[in-house]
């Protein structure tokens, strides 16, 4: 018998769990520095959550389940359902905005591929109750903020934004009827995985001619700089978009337009978006997305809540640790560091050695003790040195000495004192 | 339709998630600061793997489904026999003793009640390798640790310990029949849910004579102070336990008798313990055990990697937060604090509120602003007071003003020293 993780998910041994802490805490202390505030809800919902967001197709893509009540359960495939149930309910109880994030474990019934496994995380970072595009900056900013800590810059990735409303009109300008604009959406969508003559022969089927579909074409492929959206307003020739000019306002405000680009070919799949789109891409196109989200002003309404503007974000955590692994940005060491290795230098000594292990842990240090019989202080050092502990307490029948491990300065210190030594009071 | 949470489940809203950020902090920085490395595992395993600890009547009491290659899969009750086949997977490759922990969240198929949910959160700590005395005392430490940290006192919280291989010697010395040792382990298991003729009636099945069943039932109800083992091991009059003794001495070293007692009436009901077993009681008895765990040796082999002894335990987070509130140890306000609250005077500063939030972000500091289109400054430091900030930035046409909320000494600050002055550098 061999028993392995499942197909599509991780074990996490204690290098790989720094790992995912790392990137937890960055996502974490951002948020809170951003004014977001944490929650969290049930590793499953119930299958109609789902059913009611995104209809009945959502359910082949899930882990689902009965329980003995016979009620139809699902793990959640990601956390926006249950942010919507929640705010739905509580939805007059709370002040607004409301500014929330959460980075939970999630699950989806696919096949996986690279950049993409069937547990993962995601940091989801969202704004209720406002439908000002401060709050849709605030939210690009955040996730500005999180790639800007991580070390990465504006010439390795791009938040390319859209609006689905300005689409929609430029589509219907080039003569898309309304029945075949969901078409056209999914077509966009799928436009960087289809070769050009199949983008150019289903563009076709939505009743364009030869000369629209090359503007259709151009149009969703063309980017331009934030901080200009004159540039792109002149482009499109629709006229002034409002929205966007308020967004590029903000942007250029909260000072990351050198972070930003328009990209109207943005459209995400998810049917609920109403007004802003974004996506974070390595600048390569190498890998998915990073991150994606936009506006749902409609969604906290669906779940039974009181009309409530919404704009957020989620950022997995698999595409995210390919790009920093690629840019060499991943720290070759996030364990946690140890404070003080205890150990005995006599047979007389070990009695001590849990006794001062104890009071140096109770003073909150990361201390460790060697568990070897042998009292060579050489080979003990040299296990000290190998967890890169910052001191070593080397105990004898008499005495306690503490060796700075990094100077190998080595002094002899009473018992109690050796705690407020190796913190430094 | 009004969509809810699943039976048994938590939403987390910020002030509940808060309180679990505060326990799981907790929980990481004691496991650290005693030498245990961070794990975590798939959020689902392979169904076989529960029954391959447990037997087919786990099936029961779990979650599981099928995904779309017919595989098996169950979310995870506990986290063990993740954590087995992990160290089994890599055993070899894995430096000895090996000390990990983690915080996972569980689910199981149980009627919820006081103290049980269907989903939970658990830490795990244990220790794998060695077989010494020391290696007990320092996972019961780490537990206390915890316990102390959270402001619980030995008059509160008791971590009563016994000894698998002792009982077993006792009631075979009593005459307990080999075949009958389970009923009568699983007896003693149930002690205290069933009436006291219930329990004599269930003895006598035991084959045991009612001079005989009263032993039993005056062993399995008396306990005994750690720091005395001897006075056990004459009460019981089976001469000394070695495993025992050794442990009572590695309790003292590390300073903990007074948090211990010995009470032989602990079996713990999984069937995979080897050795030491324990149990954390609120002392009055009014709730479910806090935490368990003890020694099983054999799990790793069981799991096909080599022979491993082993000793950990699990903490929930129901029956700890029970506990801790009904002590008054829950403070009362853990929600990370603000640092600046930024508002515009008049409306020609409004421009500036995105820059200077952002700028105060990127140095870090946890900064809100003021969505409000007022500019009555009173109205806003009552914003600014109300969400708890260290300072308010005092916005205008013309400057910056910093308040320090506390003491409500106001100076004008230049918007390029905001930072530094509000880190008090």
């Amino acid at each position: 018998m061999k028993l392995q993780a499942p197909k599509g998910t991780r074990d996490y041994y204690p290098a790989e769990m720094a790992w995912r802490r790392y990137l937890e805490g960055h996502w974490r202390a951002v948020s809170i520095r951003n004014g977001f505030e944490e929650v969290d809800g049930p590793i499953f919902e119930s299958l109609d959550l789902y059913k009611v967001k995104s209809g009945e197709g959502i359910v082949s893509e899930l882990f689902h389940f009965t329980d003995r009540g016979e009620r139809e359960l699902a793990i959640r495939p990601e956390f926006t359902p249950t942010l919507a149930r929640m705010v739905a309910a509580k939805a007059n109880a709370l002040p607004r905005p409301i500014k929330w994030f959460s980075t939970p474990n999630l699950c989806r019934a696919e096949r996986p591929q690279r950049g993409r496994l069937r547990e993962f995380l995601q940091w989801n970072v969202d704004m209720l109750g406002m439908s000002e595009a401060i709050a849709d900056a605030e939210v690009i900013f955040t996730c500005v903020d999180l790639l800007r800590t991580l070390g990465l810059r504006p010439q390795h990735v791009k938040v390319r934004i859209s609006h689905r409303e300005t689409v929609r009109a430029i589509l219907s300008k080039l003569g898309v009827p309304d029945e075949k604009m969901i078409d056209a959406f999914d077509l966009l969508d799928r436009r960087d995985k289809l070769p050009v003559e199949e983008f150019v022969k289903q563009a076709g089927n939505l009743g364009l001619d030869e000369f629209k579909v090359e503007r259709f074409s151009q149009m969703c492929r063309r980017r331009y700089p934030a901080g200009d959206v004159d540039h792109l307003e002149r482009s499109i020739g629709i006229g002034a978009i409002p929205d966007l000019d308020a967004l590029d306002r903000e942007l250029s405000a909260f000072g990351i337009s050198d972070w930003c680009e328009y990209d109207l070919g943005i459209v995400r799949g998810l049917a609920y978006y109403t007004g802003t789109v974004f996506e974070v891409h390595e600048v390569s196109g190498a890998e998915r997305a990073m991150a994606g989200g936009g506006r749902y002003d409609k969604l906290i309404e669906l779940m039974d809540g009181p009309p409530m503007p919404a704009v957020g974000f989620g950022m997995g955590d698999v595409v995210l640790s390919l790009v920093l692994t690629d840019k060499g940005l991943m720290p070759s060491n996030v364990m946690p560091p140890v404070d003080a290795f205890v150990i005995a230098a006599d047979d007389a000594a070990k009695p001590q050695l849990s006794l001062v292990t104890a009071t140096l842990r109770a003073a909150g240090l990361h201390t460790r003790l060697s568990y070897r019989s042998t009292t060579n202080v050489g080979k003990l050092l040299k296990d000290a040195s190998s967890c890169n502990a910052r001191f070593a307490v080397i105990l004898d029948a008499k005495a306690a000495a503490l060796k700075n491990m990094t100077t190998g300065e080595q002094v002899e210190v009473p018992i109690q004192e050796l705690a407020a030594k190796i913190q430094g009071r």
